[in-house]
């Protein structure tokens, strides 16, 4: 029989376990929420902290919270949630009403039965320290929420920015690597002209630059909170001097540039900064998803497929066949780019049905946006490490596929003129491009290989005299 | 410093901690993926219990598995996979590439290892109990993971049924309860005619009736099983007579109607039955929002909204406003819902970028569906115990909103016609309709009451004397 | 200066153009919603014409409209519109607010005035014939849009069904023709076992197969109507014995099998049977994604890449590189799937977003099913007639890469076991495995060639003596 | 009989309308691709009228067009294309394969002919005006279509910028006629403290505004071009000094301050700056749908709903309830945002699945990008000119709210503390907190109307003497 303790809230009574840091009403919340089965994401929680501790050191600073050894006890159980210590009390389930109100309760009464620890007192001695009077003095989950939420962000979106840079300069580097390698290009999976595998990694390591700088950018969207907002955004039951410093607080805490809302009350009803974030976070998921294909059509095969890309071999791939092995790091990644965008798509709706003064699906918007966070680092961060930095190139094929096929054709077009090349590639079924043409006297090797070569292959255009 | 054994693969040796019952392929999985930070869902890998335990039985039928200590070991391994007891065994991240090998890999490894736990051997001991020879005896991952995602999906399918079937039963009870309660109907969230608030909960029960139904049909859906199909269909390495049996085996174990597909190189590459369920999870999902959001309209207010409807209260509000309530429990199963549409999506497209003669990303599908049928299970529960069974009426706002305003106008056209109708309408500003027709001579309070009782209310159309 | 009538409505006067056979209430909602710049699907607009049909012969054969003359005129007006002679006339935008008023008021003022052209009178004579008073008689927006748009789905349902059937067979068509063809499967676009290309092509059949099956259920989900629920769905306005006949009328006008909907408060305001569809058509639509991929992957090449099928060329692919031909037909089809899911999602929302006893988005909800129906139509059209009825094998290079690669060396696996298999693999490099393995002794040309038979490639399973 | 005349290219001869301007490969684009039913945007064929200008005076300047006749008269050809004189003869569909070549060949045919034209020559005279040889001369599909379509996008951009500005600055206008009107305020749809409808108004002009900002911003994302690099960025074919110059002259005559993307490679097969443009649109839509619901909860009612706020009549709503008027202007600007929200997602699925050198599912991202400029444009001026410049507060209504609800309550903490104000609460019921504080003497009449007085109401915080 495990021991409870009684707790009080506006509905009544009701048992908590003793042992719990948390109180009435996340034990009420633990029992309306058995949703997705997964509490709230614990970077939020640890963004809670610091707006709780910035909220108490401004209440101090004005003379709210006179009482030294309670505040202090209060500004280290912060420090402990900040620091991530606290995670596991934080219960309640991702998915829930209300706004994030629960969040912000099981915050308030955890931060308050850790202080009452820490000063030898019992648990759910809220005379001494109050999670509402105390912890919560002059705040509102409208503004404490959102306030954390972008705190989480923004920890989030940096997080993500060093993969995707890791990620572009593992890129860089095979660009480098693979540079000679001249290969067959293909526009809708057609064969093309020729290229090189260096210039597919160069534009792989461009397109994620661009993501990567899209993401900085956004930071000064989630940089604006509305910390001090309460309620709707009018500071109801805040002092004006708190409103005014909070920010500053926090600022100071977090060493992000944060910065109050001009509009509180705006603020406090839109999520439209977060959608613009996530659909940054769908762009980033649409290159990841391009990529990945074209790691996975790159090395398809080896022998019946295009097969001129080498991923590096991370698990066996079949029972039945055993040589085989699967691109399973961009099949992954693949994955959590799909579910990124899913989320996008969970947190727009989410974002559109918000009505009059407050957005109720702020708590979904939360998970999905720090999910997808986590998802795309992790992802970039597989691709990265098991994928892209051991590929090498099957310069064998990529050879092979130039000098036997007739996609070299145009390669050859300023020494032979249309007419010419046609007459080759007739001529050529079989043997190849470069052994047919240098067979039937249309060049030497020396020739074709100069035309062929990775510096004419990637030469921007051709100098050619005016008629 | 934890101990560990050396295990081998294909890709050469690794070390895998002592203690664990998986090996080298879930360790080399275990590095490979750290996506979601999530495991496969505990119903896929209950579902792999029978699955293996079909393939066992089928293949000891057949005189494949002549040593009966060993298989015996194997198969109360497999009742305990099927039974939940392995459940932390199977580790690897429900985001995995390779089209859920690791997966079947970590089943095969945890039965291997198991089975020789129980017959007093140490782990690793393949030569023994094989992973692969063994366990994995004529299957591949191709027709194991499906087949065993169908097992879970029927399940999930099943308890998604009663939970819309208790919450449909709950609207009934309301619609019986609430069919006197006359009011304002609203077309376009303007005032319309009248109806009662039992109708309301009454085409509640009903949309939930037909979801209901959808979702019991689409099961014969899931019945079909590609087992035996092996690597692509073809049953390739695995004995005719294996393959004939293995789903009949599969089907008394469940006591699911399963069957074996005609097509099984068909069935091993499309994931099209999975995108047709998901999609009625979706149609069922916007079921749910479309009641929450109405719950929570009629529950607004309470004094400056329409106040209808009064939801039970579940967790005080708000810190500032003191006796606010909130309707989070619609507010937490609108959320779910959202996601469990944000999850058909990602399902949809995992299954459109399927290739030749496999889908990679089933993984993904199978954690999108999985946890949606969980979503939304709960969804309904939470829906019906937290809020709809203890719903009430008000009905003194609802009397008055018809007495008082002029919705009720319409009602009295089979009385007095437009013309006297529109006269009245004109005259009753500020006095409300009833008080004022009355007043004026337009009808009597018994009649102004019969035409807005809840029958005239609720019959269907008029009986007007042909002209 | 061109000619105007006045007309008039509860909002005051309005010029119409004199020749234009709609009406104020039109005038008014073309100056609204100039938004998506089309008209209401013709289809939509037809089964108005049906609907209206029925509802006038309902009420003449109920006395409610007892002058032949303006009968008659009106009834032609109503075949007319359902023949398609007055969709130039409906010219509101699709995406209109109202839940469809504008599209219900734009067909009752065009067949008011045509009948009133048809009688010989001058148009906006609405004391003869009325838009309101005659041609809605007993009706409301809000039941006979539904039911206009569940009629045009019946037929959209029932083109596309056709659609899908021709693309079957054409697949069906090609499993013969390519039943000999064996040739490299691919599973995550790695080399593995064998296959033939006619497999491949029945896949597809069989998949298509079960999309029209899945519709063809689907219609009895449509021919639930409400109409006779006017308003809200209890009938207001209009008299019981027309109620319990106009889908009787409806049903034998259509010849599709129409029933009223039981609860027509419920059918009035709910949306989920259009989810239910339109989440149909995403599967058919993730289907024809899934084949039109592997269609542009196996024509890929067609020298460095796939290179096994060969696409009917339907038009010059680039003016750079001659001979060059795009896969441009399985592109296009993806494009239309592409945005069948997309409208998916938008009629999803659109039901979502209900509320009370109406969903005001029908309009964006029948715009986003038509086109879909439409768009999926043409995507099977095309597939069929101009690519795959077209396509032919490689043979040679599919001949080639079974010689020459690895992948045939599980077909081996029966005559020789895994270790000579290994054996001859190492050894056959460059030489390709046919060649080495007769060179070498391994087996006979006739032994390899039976093993790789299209015969053995499909057979089930393999008959092996038990041990 | 219509007259024909015959074209060839590489697939053959073909009959075209002798009166048509565009030829073979236009034909038989028509013929592969009846899809959509609608053909290419009119802004993205007015666009490609100034990329192939652009080209064309870099090809004269360089020498490259000697014959100042010819040229003159595609010049002309060219700017009556700009002008939008020749949209018609544009008629291939918006969803075509091959990644937008026959819309280029399009334009290419349709250009030179109406030179021919010009020149008095006659339709087909290629030798001597030549779609591809002149028209197409150092150009590909793959730098045309989407230079033309970022061009097109900037219009859409700032087309759509305009009309948000108008919109904010509509909402600002009412942000001051109504910043006097006193409400009571709602989170999650539960009566909350007060606030006053200004503020209301201000934060969608706020919201809106930020929109406006990001799309902004986005602009120089689309500057971005890929012209000259031809086929796959590498120029081939083009002369340097050409592509050197060619974005020059096309900067000088749109007036947009294009750039020449750094990696042409890169820029030709990636479309995530369309992907977050998208994203963007998607912001602003969720934006939309948001402030539309709000303004149809606001005037819900008008009796039994919130009633607050009075939208302009548009439209006659019902035929059965004759006074009725709905919120037909959100309703449609709503479907218009759903509608841009899926086009966002077919765009994205678009561009994550292009694959190496190129997209060729670009023609879905146009035409997804333009209708979506397009329907929120339209949106955002329907909102404006037909619903937000003419709404009006119901005053009375709002102010009847205050005075007799509880919801004033909490502005009434500072002068009365909490347990005065629930004795207040508890003694008011059914006379209103006004008259019943006044009668009981908890304030008079004028500190109650100062204490729920706009300026009251709207203060940040209070000024609390600290403890």
């Amino acid at each position: 029989m495990s021991a409870t303790r009684r707790e009080k809230d506006t509905l009544g009574e009701l048992a908590v376990p003793a042992g719990a840091r948390h109180g009435v009403h996340t034990a009420r919340a633990l029992e309306n929420f058995p949703l997705l089965g997964r509490a709230v994401h614990p970077a939020l929680i640890r963004a809670f902290g610091a707006v709780k501790l910035a909220a108490l050191r401004t209440n101090r600073n004005l003379g709210f919270f006179p009482d030294p050894a309670r505040a202090d006890a209060l500004e280290r159980a912060c420090r402990e949630l900040m620091d991530g210590l606290l995670d596991a009390d934080i219960a309640v389930d991702a998915l829930q009403g209300g706004a994030g109100t629960s969040t912000n309760m099981n915050v308030n009464e955890v931060l308050a039965n850790r202080a009452l620890e820490l000063l030898g007192l019992p648990r759910g001695d809220y005379g001494t320290v109050s999670p509402l009077d105390h912890v919560n003095l002059h705040q509102s989950t409208n503004d404490t929420f959102p306030t954390a939420l972008r705190i989480a962000a923004i920890r989030g979106l940096r997080e993500l920015e060093r993969q995707v840079l890791a990620l572009q300069e593992a890129f860089q580097a095979q660009e480098k690597a693979m540079a000679h390698v001249v290969k067959v290009a293909r526009t809708e999976l057609q064969d093309a002209v020729l290229t090189t595998l260096g210039r597919s990694m160069g534009a792989y390591a461009e397109a994620l630059n661009r993501d990567r700088w899209r993401l900085a950018k956004a930071e000064e969207r989630l940089r604006v909170v509305n910390l001090g907002g309460t309620a709707i955004g009018t500071g109801l039951a805040a002092p004006t001097d708190y409103i005014f410093r909070v920010v500053d607080e926090l600022r100071e805490l977090t060493g992000m540039g944060l910065a109050r809302a001009e509009n509180l009350v705006e603020a406090t009803q839109n999520l439209d900064a977060l959608v613009e974030v996530s659909g940054l976070l769908k762009a980033l998921a649409t290159t990841l998803i391009k990529i990945s294909t074209d790691l996975r059509v790159l090395s398809s095969g080896p022998e019946a497929g295009l097969g001129e890309l080498r991923l590096p071999p991370r698990q066996a791939g079949s029972s039945i066949m055993p040589g085989k092995v699967n691109p399973v790091i961009p099949e992954a990644a693949t994955q959590a780019a799909i579910l990124a965008i899913a989320h996008d798509q969970a947190l727009s709706t989410a974002a559109a049905m918000g009505s009059l003064e407050l957005n109720p699906f702020l708590p979904l918007a939360a998970h999905s946006l720090l999910e997808s966070f986590d998802l795309l680092a992790r992802a970039c961060g597989i691709l990265r490490a098991h994928c892209v930095e051991g590929m090498t190139a099957d310069e064998d094929r990529c050879r092979s596929q130039v000098v036997n096929g007739t996609a070299a054709a145009t390669a050859l077009l300023p020494l032979l003129g249309y007419e010419r090349v046609s007459d080759l590639v007739a001529r050529a079924a079989g043997r190849g491009l470069r052994a047919a043409g240098i067979e039937e006297g249309f060049f030497t090797a020396a020739q074709f290989d100069e035309l062929t070569s990775p510096e004419a292959v990637g030469r921007l255009g051709f100098r050619k005299p005016r008629p």
